[in-house]
């Protein structure tokens, strides 16, 4: 409580929005009001941002959190990097994997009933109620539907958020394959470091799956939870004035405590991913931008430089500080669908997506009581979801998505920017609507 | 002096190193302690910010200031982006300007005699005397010697200091060309915010010259001089805590005031450039890094995108927050050897070009008194020779240059991070080493 007279008035209403950044899904729903739509939050019309300088009340900041808050989030998610240090995610100077495009129109109109029922939606009307940045399908290695709104160009780079954590836990899963990393080793052996916390005696596994028992709460509406310490550690808020806290996402794993018993129960935790970051970076001795620039922008041909927020010492921000192309995000999910093969590589190894695919522990999964996810799974920082069509998605907060259907032999890539954090919100309007672009798809 | 209290001990020593950043050439030169040399210095060698995460010795990190320190400064003149918010210079999907290669192994036994006399010093020694962190030579066009030392790689991005400030100062000028901005008209015109700074009465043409009379000190040894109020405001420094001083640069500039008259002599105070890059960005209706990726980055073809440190509201730093690659850099300086045209395109005008080379007022610049630049002059953000080569430069602290030579149809571009700041200190191991490598070509 000490922390709200810290951050009083506007801030803490930033620092609820900031909640849902990292936030769990299904943990923002206590309270829904109402937000302008996407057309009345389109940043550009609204003017974020714009004029030299913009005027105060359309001047977005890191500094006083108005980088967090709706509706200013429809162009700091696609600005991040002019908020925040940085480091590069450097493609190199191959040529660009091609991105065959062919354009369906009929999309659009592919009709879809919201999950728990409602009126029928078509797939046009559900990017404006998803807050969507940019969506992007393919169908058989080639783009079939790209839209852009709001802040998102082409060439823009956007915030995927947690999306960050299946490129982080595909890296880790890889070195696993290599024989660099023992899945059934404990963290400590590679991190000594964390040997006082409540990582001591979790395996890389149980970090990769998310299945460590930690008392580290991310309950965005309390202030005082751990998750604020986090994300204060990370660089990623201002720190209030006489701050002594952990001043690096490192320092701040190794106050993380035990609760309860690793390997019991799946719990999404980001400081799960810190660990499978620093796992990653430290095996391959390599920062962790630089790992995702050798594993994925470099032998895939990416088409942008990417980005990756850095804290005070120049660790990358695993569990969501990742920055990317639309289009390369594509690239990256058709990659996996098609087996860890792009551009003519076989970028990640098939066995490595295939054990990806076959998901986790679908019971550990179950005791989180995802409403919109019955029966799915984690694994190696992706969600499973076990259904005949054997989707499995990497997802971010506010609606960041890449879908990969094997069998409609699709992928769907979105940006979005949505008031709502949580994926459990979101969700109603967009699984439904991929499965049914899926299934367009499939009937052609 | 409270100031001295907030900043204690080692971030004191730091300020005083900051100091030299954007430091007038010819300021800093009171005490010359001995530094580590180059090699002894190299950041590479030294294991600045390697491992995961670095030893704390070795951790560089904006927050205490360590990374305006020398040696730290090796490193972090080559990873600007990972210490700060920046925003992208895009240089679009156009092909790259073609650098052809032929290179010259003879030049590193040029020799020559430093200013002021002394032993005869090899361009190969002169570029580990000046701290060299890249270092490209092209005659008529073609790229004939090419190096890179310490952290800076052939595609990497280093800060360019105040050699920014002649993109800035060109892209205006530019705008004075097309009609769009009046030289001999007030400042206020344009920026009616400054109306009750002391720009009030200063003109377009007197802030590109830096001809203006204002009550701004940059002694960097006084911990009291304006110098640090601006850097606070501009971000480039942690502020203290209660601070309350302005939070951008162009809230800055309005508690700027005047001192003497305008229009009398030259004197190099950052604060015009960047009033000179608000009326570049105010007048093209673009924020500054998207003047500098449209006027200079996408027409040239340049390399690699560019970057531009960000104030907290996202105003460009024009004074010296550029980023570029070396080449890129070449690139820019062989377009203005070329009367403004490259990769077949004329991206400035030639009586834009023709006016810079012709210089300023050499009398208003005589006054300032720089020892190594004896009858130069100053014209749109450009230092010009005079001499019988006709030849004018870009100059940025630490050692950071373009040299134009047209006589010799040569330009050579350099990267450095010297433990001193002052161009004066540095020249007399750089000027006449520039002219003696155009010498040899010219003799060919």
């Amino acid at each position: 409580m000490v922390f709200a007279t810290k951050f009083p008035g506007r801030s803490l209403v930033a620092l609820a929005a900031w909640a849902a950044a990292v936030a769990a899904p299904g943990m923002a729903a206590a309270q829904t009001p109402t937000y302008p739509d996407a057309a009345a939050s389109d940043p550009v019309a609204m003017g974020w941002m714009q004029g030299v300088p913009p005027p105060p009340e359309r001047t977005i900041r890191f500094e006083d959190l108005s980088f967090m808050q709706f509706p200013q989030t429809r162009w700091s998610f696609s600005h991040w990097r002019e908020l925040m240090p940085t480091a590069e995610v450097a493609r190199g100077d191959g040529a660009v994997g091609a991105l065959p495009v062919r354009l369906r129109e009929d999309l659009d109109t592919v009709s879809f009933i919201p999950l728990g029922g409602g009126a029928p939606m078509s797939w046009r009307q559900s990017l404006d109620a998803n807050y969507t940045d940019g969506v992007l399908v393919m169908h058989r290695g080639v783009v079939v539907y790209e839209r852009y709104f709001g802040a998102l160009t082409p060439a823009g780079q956007h915030l995927a958020h947690s999306v960050t954590k299946s490129f982080v836990g595909t890296a880790a899963a890889m070195l696993i394959a290599e024989g660099r990393l023992d899945p059934e080793a404990p963290v400590v052996r590679y991190i000594p470091e964390l040997a006082d916390s409540g990582f001591a005696d979790a395996t890389v596994r149980q970090v990769l799956d998310m299945t460590t028992g930690l008392a580290y709460s991310e309950v965005y509406t309390d202030p005082a939870s751990d998750a604020f310490d986090f994300i204060r550690a990370a660089g990623l808020m201002p720190r209030p004035p006489g701050y002594d806290g952990p001043r690096t996402t490192f320092d701040y794993l190794r106050t993380v405590k035990k609760a309860g018993r690793h390997g019991q129960a799946f719990a999404y935790k980001s400081v799960n991913t810190e660990v499978v970051g620093w796992l990653a970076a430290r095996v391959s001795g390599q920062p962790l931008a630089q790992v995702l620039s050798e594993r994925f922008w470099k032998p895939m041909g990416m088409e942008r430089d990417a980005y990756l927020h850095v804290d005070s010492s120049g660790a990358g921000y695993a569990a969501g500080g990742l920055s990317l192309q639309l289009r390369d995000l594509g690239r990256f999910c058709e990659m996996m669908r098609n087996g860890g093969a792009f551009n003519g590589r076989q970028i990640v190894p098939a066995g490595v997506v295939a054990d990806i695919a076959a998901g986790g522990d679908r019971r550990a999964f179950a005791s989180a009581g995802y409403s919109t996810l019955p029966g799915w799974s984690y694994r190696n920082q992706w969600w499973v979801s076990h259904d005949d069509h054997g989707t499995f998605m990497a997802r971010g907060v506010y609606g960041q998505a890449c879908y990969v259907d094997p069998k409609a032999e699709m992928v769907i890539v979105r940006f979005a920017s949505s008031p709502q954090a949580s994926n459990s919100l979101l969700d109603p309007l967009s699984l439904p609507a991929y499965r049914a672009v899926a299934e367009r798809l499939m009937a052609d």
